[in-house]
């Protein structure tokens, strides 16, 4: 039988195309592994690869990229060496405009949709702090490596936000009840040890190339694995989260505006953000 | 961040007003700690707390006061030494009156709702044993703290009866499937460490005055936690189980009543309580 | 309550007819132990237990007498002492007849009901590899003890195929989603000792017969415990599960027909067949 694999998977890999990739990427790189035919996308959007629209709707596009070139399988990764991505921009939740903030939810719920749900296998290679969104896309991907000393977590609470139920069904799809109960109305963020003992992560790592080593390594689980099965496997387990949020995403989109749009988050926001603004001034 | 939430709870804590509490309570201690203006609710109904209408109805109204009040917390614990509580009182059970009964277990309902779901943060000092109800009640806080050499555990099956399905949500909500299954097929009383191995409990303690201490230091991790984000938050995970009972409360109630009234557990109920009869008399 | 508890248990069993089994199993061995009155039941299809239409039959049959004959409980295992069953026979796969086919997959559908569901309590004890359809029998029971050095695990993928919700369900119902997830989606085979530490199994042995004897000691635990609240409380788990299959019956068989006949999953099959053919040929 394994040999038989074997066969029909290399005989499906000389007919199906190799990724091809718009070089029009602004605020990603994309390369694929020779060895492994393994695509690593790494955000670049300096300096803390904040979630923007631009940014998501290039991870959407890759996402549909690497699904119709059947690539076997894709690490995310951060060019920068303290933050894998601080989460979703604040920009686009301070003042918002409503027709600008409802394109930029839906860019998100789409890079959920798609990497949450996609048919090739995904890992996180996780070289720097994933605080709230940057936890939500290293959720969800199948495997999770983190550099040390870095911090983890839906911290949504901490910053008068709720958590969308999204985003708490992928937290509940990696660790437990319990465990995902006292994170969220806590606000935590975990250390990396503290979340792999928690299984928030699945290995840790020293530094960017040895995270991107065991992410690659990850994938040699799925190499005598027809890929359609796989496909399949996944979506009978995530496939349910994934049609409640299609179901709902008008709704949800409405729900997060209004809670956004409050004054006392605004409020919240703009305090953050001065004390962003003090924290350059004091740098320079 | 950290600094203009703190301003902004500062501000909030100034307007809202301090819990105050009816002193009309015959069965429980109602304490506001001047630190941390967390309640402590003490269980106090001789000897074992079992928990009859009254004792609940006392438990509903204090929690509605500490909603109302927008208390920070409570910890719930007892004033024995050696029982957190027994759980529901067999009184209630042993030949009832149809309309009591459905009160009584009206009131049990009430508890579970308010307190599983409450908006403020829990915890139980679980200083003695807790069996059944006693350990559901505990299960409901967010947090428990268990002295040293006492039994928890949902063990009804051990009497002939069945723990309704909140029971269990309740269970599975704090340990996995597993453990559930296991724990209530067998109808299993934990001691205390093999609690706290299992996850059922989060801390050990040496002695009330310890498991104290350990509940207060749990409200720390709140201190800097808008309140409304992390109700909600609390609520996206706990909402459905209360949601389901809602809808199916008279069916619960009609459902138990034809349990409990069956000749077989009726006559369980006899001899346990022809045992309890002994046990006191040999005592005396 | 003990007490009182251990008569009406007596009473019980002197009214309950001990278990009367068909000697017409030509597929089992089925045997009433003196001391606790729990039925061990071997599977005995050499050489490795396929599950084909006629071992279901006999399995789906005795779960019917145990269940009538109010059995205190079932330890399942197997004659050989490599496999406990290799799992389903590839020979009702290949080029299936549609009616025979779906007279095997009731028929799986049947044993799997009715061992998930059982009043009675089930323990597997699992002395030789356990892959796919036999991890799903043991996985089916409410404890599970294996001996040494074997391999036990949903590996589906690995043959192109996808495990039916409710092989998956039942996998969530044992493990973690997060270590059914990997497990599913990589095909893997757990060895004893891995699978005791994600869960998988309860308990290792060093051979068949220590994998009995602490198969018969889990029985203990149900000493004391009244076989109705018992029944009721693994139905308020696993009942849901059982009822969405029910409902489902027909579409999971087409759904699996469909997929079974595919032209490559029926190519993975003949690879197979060769390879055993083969493997047979230079063993000779």
């Amino acid at each position: 039988m394994m040999a038989s694999t074997r066969s029909l998977l290399r005989t499906k890999s000389l007919i199906s195309n190799l990724p091809r990739f718009s070089s029009n990427y602004k605020c990603l790189d994309v390369s694929v592994n020779n060895d492994n035919n393994i695509t690593t996308v790494t955000l670049k959007r300096p300096p803390v690869n904040s979630l923007n629209l631009d940014l998501l709707s290039e991870i959407s596009d890759v996402l549909t990229d690497l699904k119709k070139s059947k690539s076997p399988g894709m690490i995310l990764t951060s060019s920068s060496d303290k933050v894998f991505t601080a989460g979703l921009d604040i920009m686009e939740m301070h003042k918002p405009d409503p027709e600008r903030f409802k394109q930029f939810w839906y860019a998100l719920q789409d890079v959920w949709m798609k990497l949450y749900g996609s048919p090739f296998p995904t890992a996180a290679a996780i070289n720097g702090h994933a605080p709230a969104g940057g936890c939500l896309l290293a959720m969800c991907c199948e495997y999770r490596v983190m550099v040390q000393n870095f911090n983890i977590g839906l911290n949504e609470t901490q910053l008068g936000i709720v958590a969308p139920i999204w985003f708490i069904k992928t937290m509940l799809n990696t660790i437990s009840i319990r465990d995902t109960e006292l994170a969220l109305t806590t606000g935590r963020l975990f250390k990396t040890d503290e979340a792999l003992a928690v299984g928030l992560i699945d290995e840790m790592a020293t530094d960017k190339a040895d995270a991107l080593k065991k992410a690659n390594a990850f994938f040699e689980r799925f190499e005598m694995i027809p890929p359609i099965a796989r496909a399949y496997t996944k979506d009978s387990l995530r496939g349910s989260d994934i049609e409640d949020l299609k179901k709902n995403r008008e709704k949800d989109i409405q729900t997060t505006l209004s809670l956004i749009t409050q004054p006392k988050v605004q409020q919240g926001l703009e305090f953050y953000l001065a004390l962003l603004k003090n924290k350059k001034e004091s740098a320079a």
